[in-house]
This record gives structure tokens, C-alpha cells and sequence, in this order.
């Protein structure tokens, strides 16, 4: 099993150019949900329908979240009402979240849930929620305001500065079933080029799951979300520094040094592969920018290779 | 204060018309909720919503239920989910239930939240729905089958034979606030042209609600739903025999007879006026078939009038 710990967009293409090397079937992502909210009374899960939506081929093209030909007649209608309408559901999108809160409210996991969308979507490959427990990524910011990542994200449109994150409710949840196995027994554990603080750390906040990347037998191999010292889409730059982390591709790879065995990087950082590999993890460098599935593949195939190598070094 | 027990369209219709003549403000509709339903998680409330839409100018005008240019891409893509396809929302619709929802589920009451949509909608009459209590209007078919009302009407078509119609809860149900009062102190209260079993009749079925209308000063008037031996729109000659009343317009004014003091009739009934009369209960006899507001305005002031000068005849 090909194990991937995915955000959004960026995992969303990483595991299509991945499933072009691999079959579906032996692919799992265990996915990001502290950006997960509750909107209008519909549980919205954006990294989760994001990567469902891409790999469907139903995302649309230029937001690169949401559906492709996608209406708003609802959310034009819900006007009336005088909701917060900083958060917008598109039509097609709206039905998703139907779904997935009647089925919530009849007493299905988040996990199975997901298993019935990406079914409905044709979707073949695995992916599990990291917890089906309540959990939400809280930003705190200089200001001393306590937001949700979707306030702080969508509303501010990310603009107050960030002096910490947390994954609230953390304390009480456990990895959704299945998440530890697919570590432990993954070939191969990948870390998509996601944002390392608020998607893959807040992974990682779900208590179980560190522990499981740091006993797990396979390689864990990474690739960096930091192209030339700037975030490709998102607000890595802006979170980084909360976590203490320099924002550069080596800051990253340090940011995760107790997890990795392979870092991937790419050509505009390639100055940097010494400083990557004094962490005593390999480095690989390549094009990182997936803006189409053969870049894509080509990037899971070096992740893939580089952890080959990890493999026969370490003798395992 | 006019207090009008009001079914789906017909009632709008009347309503519509009623408003021409007196008022908005000084109009109030106990509006029947044991159609209402939960699909896929949104509570829908089927009469409430016509009339809302009716007298909004926003109803769908050849279904004469739902909205008007309305779309239906959320029901479209709810497809791939595999839910139970008989009943559609369009997408304006879908909003009012979304709204309605939410406020339910935040604690509101359903009285609540009638007034924020009918806010929502610029509609200035008050609607209140008979209760606030869960109710639903059941039918037992000949075969023994127990169906939700939606379930025989939308589901199968109206085609069982109807063995039997209860209110299912109302024995722990209460007239929404307002409703008693509402009879109780009402200038006139008005029947609707409403389907006599399953509009009207479930509106009495809350305990305290007929007791309102026979205790009532006011005199009670009411629009025979049946013209000609037919019912306009509907399944009332499909229910009527289940209560043991005959489908023809005095065969419904001998099944109110306890409540009513005025019956109106359509010219096409002139005949039975007098079988009416011989019941105890005053009849006028004029056009009945509000295919424009007109019409429905001239037929509310008849019921005015009958009800004027039912008072008088009582010296009240």
C-alpha cells in the first residue's frame, strides 16, 4: 500500500500523477479535516471533496476547488435569510455536503461517509479522514483572536497575522480506522506537497498518528510545498514562522526531520539538496510544479525511486 | 383579525384574494403542517411554503406549488448518491428548507421560523402553523398499508384506496402560540377551499383547535372545496369517502356542520343551497373558481358578506 498524508489541491494533483504509476487500488490517503466546518448546518470537508472532485475530474478548473460548471442559485437564494455569506456553497458542490450531513445525522462515520462519495464519484482509490472525530484547526493571531482555519482562511482571506495553530479537540480524538494500519504497513509513506501546518500538521496533531510515521517500517519521503522560497497556492509563508519553521525548502524538511527519510525538491531550490541531506535525509531534486498529470507522475515516480534507495539503504 | 384555516394552493388563492380586500396585517392563516416531511435531512413544510410563495409572486406558475424559474441541479447531482428519488427539491426551494433547518436545529420554533421566512419572502399577512409539535398526516390504505402522507400522494400517486387519515402525534401536540387566540377573538374565521380531510381536517385534529372554532364568538365561513360534484385540484374526492363524507358540496358542509355558520358555494352547485340552508348553516352561492385574484377577491368579500350577516342573524 502506498500510503500519502494529503491537504488539498497540491495532494489532489500529487495522487493523480501518483495513480498513473500505481494502481488506485493500493493507494490511501489519510486527509487532512481541521478545515473541516459545519456551514448553514452542512458538514463541509474541503480537503476531502477537493481531492475527490480533482481525482473525478469534476474540479473546477480555475478555482481549483469546488465543481467544474458549477451554480449558485442556493446560495443566490439564501440571500434572503441574511446568513454570513462569506462562506458560499456552489449547487452541484451543495449536494456533496447533503449527503454527508444526513448520513452523519443517521449515525455514519466521517470514514464511511467518505467511502460512499468517492464511490459516488467513481473515485478508486482510498481515502480516510485522519479522525472521525470533531476536530478543527484553530488560528490564533497577534491580536489574540481565536479563529477557525475557514474564518482566518476564507473571511480574512488570510490576512491577520498567525501567532499560533492548534487542532482543537485533538485531545479527544483517535486516527479514523484504518489510518494507523496504512502507515504501519504502508511500502511506501509520501507526504504530499501540502501545507506543512495546517494540513499535514494538523495530521500529525491526531494523536497516534506521529507516532505511528516514526514506527512505521517504510520510508517516509516528502515533497516540499516551498518552490524558490514561495509557497505555490496557499498561506505556508504565513504559517511557517508560527510554528518556527523557515520558510524554504530546507525549513521544511528540518520543520519534519524526525519523519523523513526522503525530501523532494525542486530544480529552483536545488542549491539547497546539501543542506537537506546534512539532516541525514536523502534529497531528490526535480519539477515539483505539477501543472499537469505527466509533471505529476513524474514527481511521484522520483518520490518513488528516492524511497527505493532509502529502502536499500537503510537495508531494509 | 380575519383567521383563515388554510390548506396548500387553494388557500393561497383565497388568501390572495382576502388581502385585496382587508388589510395584510389584520389576516392571519392557521396553516396545516401534517403534510410536512423531512427529506434528506431538510424539514420540509408543503403548505406553508405555497402559500409563502403564492403571495410572495414567486410560486411556480403551472405547478402552482414550488418556485418559479426554478433549477434543479442539487436534486440532479443527488442522483449519484442513490438516495430515494420520488420527491425533488428545485434549488430556490431548497434554500427555504436549508433556512428553515438551521433555525430548528438551533432551537427554533417552527412558529419562529414561518415568521422569518414569510419575512424573507416580503409576504405581510401572518402565517402560523397549526402546531409547533412533530405531526404528521398518516394514511392507511385498504391493503393495510401505512404510508406518510407525501408517501401516498407524491410517492404512489394518490392511487391506494384510502382506508383511513390520522394525525400521527397529535395527542401530544398543542396549537402553535397564537392560534387559539387567534380563533377565539377572530373578527371572522374563515375555511379555506382546502382539501376538507387531510388540509383542514388535520389543522382540527390538534387537540384545542376545533374547541377554539365551536367556542368562538366569531362566525365561522367556509368555501366548499368541491365544485360540481369534483374536487378542483387534489385528492379530496379520494378522502372524503374515508371520513364518510359524501364528495359534493353540501356532503362537506354536513362534515363541518358542527363549526359552520356560512357556506359558499359555486354557482354549479346552485342547486344544493338549499340542503345546505337545511343543515342551519346560511349558504351564498357565487363564482368559486379563483383562476385570477379577481375572482378570489369577489369570493372573499361573499364570505364577508355571509359572515356579516350570520352575525347579525345570531344578534351578535
Amino acid at each position: 500500500m502506498y500510503t500519502v498524508l494529503a491537504g488539498g489541491g497540491g495532494a489532489a494533483r500529487f495522487l493523480r500523477g501518483l495513480t498513473r504509476l500505481v494502481p488506485p487500488s493500493e493507494v490511501l490517503a489519510v486527509v487532512n479535516v481541521g478545515d473541516d466546518l459545519t456551514h448553514l448546518g452542512l458538514r463541509v470537508c474541503p480537503d476531502l471533496d477537493s481531492i475527490t472532485y480533482w481525482l473525478a475530474g469534476v474540479v473546477h478548473p480555475e478555482q481549483q476547488w469546488g465543481r467544474a460548471e458549477e451554480t449558485h442559485v442556493v446560495a443566490s437564494e439564501l440571500e434572503r435569510f441574511g446568513h454570513e455569506a462569506w462562506f458560499t456553497l456552489g449547487d452541484r458542490d451543495l449536494a456533496t455536503h447533503l449527503h454527508r450531513t444526513l448520513r452523519l445525522s443517521q449515525g455514519a462515520s466521517l470514514s464511511e461517509v467518505t467511502a460512499e462519495v468517492t464511490r459516488a464519484f467513481g473515485v478508486d482509490l482510498r481515502l480516510l479522514p485522519a479522525t472521525d472525530d470533531p476536530v478543527e484547526t484553530r488560528i490564533t493571531t497577534v491580536d489574540d483572536r481565536d479563529l477557525h482555519f475557514q474564518e482566518y482562511w476564507v473571511r480574512e482571506r488570510g490576512r491577520p497575522e498567525v501567532a499560533s495553530v492548534r487542532l482543537a479537540g485533538a485531545e479527544h480524538a483517535v486516527p479514523a480506522p484504518g489510518v494507523v494500519e496504512a502507515i504501519e504497513s504502508a511500502e511506501v509513506v509520501l507526504l504530499a506537497p501540502s501545507n506543512p501546518v495546517v494540513s499535514i500538521g494538523m495530521i500529525l496533531a491526531v494523536p497516534g498518528i506521529r507516532a505511528a510515521l516514526e514506527r512505521t517500517a517504510a520510508p517516509v519521503v516528502g515533497v516540499s510545498p516551498i518552490i524558490g522560497g514561495e509557497v505555490v497556492r496557499g498561506m505556508a509563508h504565513r504559517l511557517l514562522p508560527a510554528v518556527g519553521a523557515e520558510v524554504s525548502a530546507v525549513g521544511v524538511a528540518r520543520h519534519y526531520r524526525q519523519l523523513l527519510d526522503g525530501w523532494v525538491i525542486d530544480h529552483a531550490d536545488a542549491a539547497l539538496a546539501d543542506e537537506v541531506r546534512d539532516l541525514r535525509i536523502a534529497c531528490a531534486v526535480t519539477d515539483t510544479m505539477m501543472d499537469d498529470v505527466e509533471v505529476a507522475a513524474a514527481l511521484a515516480g522520483t518520490c518513488l525511486d528516492l524511497a527505493a534507495s532509502a529502502r536499500t539503504q537503510a537495508g531494509r
